[in-house]
């Protein structure tokens, strides 16, 4: 049961041979959910393996060309590729204008429905829940309508102790009521209690995903306690002047919110094109949060299931 | 003094890891001349080593997506390099409306100007003209408006004959008459004839660029006898239906024109994606036109200079 984040682009504005733009996949228990699309994003999917046909949902953190460019290749394809399933898309309100664009120029042959779900919120907000999982999205503090992404694994349901089953001779009834976390009275009046019988297969993981943003207080409110971050760290402390100025964050500024979030593990990306080596970034974000990584295109974080 | 065509990407609508969409470079004297912009051709750009700043005019042959949704990322980079450089895209009328949006949309820190050049003719028009190269528009046979390219050099000045120079003592205002191709007729009534005093250094080069059409007749009247051609060879016979019916060509119809029109040598590309040995297309083509030759990503097809 893949709970994983996978980054396909970390580059900033300045995209180069060996930095794609932003662009990342969540698996979460095999369905995909794609963050951002960056230019080329379409080409990375097929460059570490992601199948279209298991995207029904892509979230766009916001309308920057770095962040948006490879959308109008991606439903191309899409639809060259014969897909007729609805695609979600949950964007910031101006989204619906490139979607207009996208299909009064390029939409002959689409023969999908495209849902422009506007991101609209002012706090934490559910935009999206299956059976396996809900998506939040929050407002960040950029230079435009910005959103962050809450990536929530539903609760499991409980187990069966082997044992219990056998030497209680439960009914199948009696076992899908105890999943489901009731108790069962029989008729000669015993009762099974859910905390007897069952127990918790693993604990629900959660990741969450934020760019572009300057730092805020609220921000950590929101994602307390993830497994795992995505964070941008566009700059080193030596450009905190120009992150402020354009509403980014330094490495030091993204360990101090993994910090104050208590979060698992910590992902950076969204490098400046300035930096080469990324070890500077690295190192600041370590000295405040020591868990954190480095993402790289094609990298897959995964976050294992904890039976604890 | 360069004259050549490199391939930035060989797919036709379906890019993958290894093809890219339309983009062409034609590097003419040190000059640049971008040909088509599908997505992903900024990073294309910057991995084979041309210089942005050496792009001042982009030639983009018709509105399908796979030439085009690149313009977006490229655009907005020459921005973030601090272009102030006029730019001048030379595009089918609609591309108005493209640049419209991404202006609207995208285009806040642009701080220099994209001129629109509308392509609009019905046979063979000079669109572009420099000290060094004209290039001429001509329409082809799509589904949509689309247009093919002529690159033709100017004649060079004459050279003069070395022990000419010395033997008459020619004097700096007569060498440059001489050169422009005039008589020179000394006080002394002494006539200097250009055909005896010079000779030209080498002949003009010229190349043609046609993608996407299906054959026409007029097609190689407009391309004659130019030393390179690049040709779409999207299908091979098996699919000359699809061809007919999607208005591209086949490789062996590209064999046909390029035989019908005498050229030096001809470069097929924007493969089907259905096609992973690319031989059968090159087959196909050689049987009608044997100096044909495959594009691949990256690859550069120079014209040299021919003296006699």
């Amino acid at each position: 049961m893949e709970f994983s984040l996978t980054t396909l682009g970390t580059a900033s504005a300045l995209p180069n041979v060996n930095r794609y733009p932003s662009a990342h996949v969540f698996d979460i228990h095999g369905r995909l959910f794609l963050v951002d699309c960056g230019e080329g994003c379409q080409v990375q999917l097929r460059r570490y393996g992601f199948s279209f046909a298991k995207i029904d949902n892509i979230f766009i953190s916001h309308l920057h060309g770095d962040h948006i460019f490879g959308i109008f290749g991606l439903l191309s394809t899409m639809s060259l590729l014969g897909r007729t399933a609805d695609l979600y898309i949950y964007a910031p309100r101006d989204f619906s204008s490139i979607l207009n664009f996208f299909l009064a120029h390029f939409g002959d042959g689409v023969r999908y429905n495209i849902i422009h779900k506007v991101l609209n919120c002012a706090t934490q907000e559910l935009i999206f829940s299956s059976r396996t999982v809900e998506v939040y999205a929050f407002p960040l503090n950029h230079r435009i309508s910005t959103f962050g992404f809450l990536f929530k694994e539903k609760e499991p349901k409980n187990n069966i102790h082997k044992w219990k089953m056998e030497s209680a001779c439960l009914t199948l009834k009696e076992i899908a009521s105890l999943k489901d976390g009731n108790n069962v009275v029989r008729e000669n009046g015993e009762v099974l209690e859910v905390t007897e019988y069952t127990y918790k297969p693993y604990n629900a993981r959660s990741a969450a995903y934020c760019s572009d943003t300057a730092p805020f207080e609220r921000l950590s409110s929101w994602i307390e306690g993830v497994d795992l971050l995505y964070h941008e760290a566009t700059f080193a402390e030596d450009m905190s002047k120009m992150a402020k100025d354009t509403y980014h964050s330094t490495a030091q500024q993204a360990g101090f919110i993994a910090k104050t979030a208590s979060v698992g593990k910590m992902i950076i990306g969204h490098y400046s094109s300035r930096y080469k080596d990324l070890n500077l970034l690295l190192n600041e974000a370590k000295n405040i949060f020591p868990e954190t990584y480095l993402a790289k295109e094609g990298m897959k974080f995964e976050v294992p299931i904890n039976k604890n």
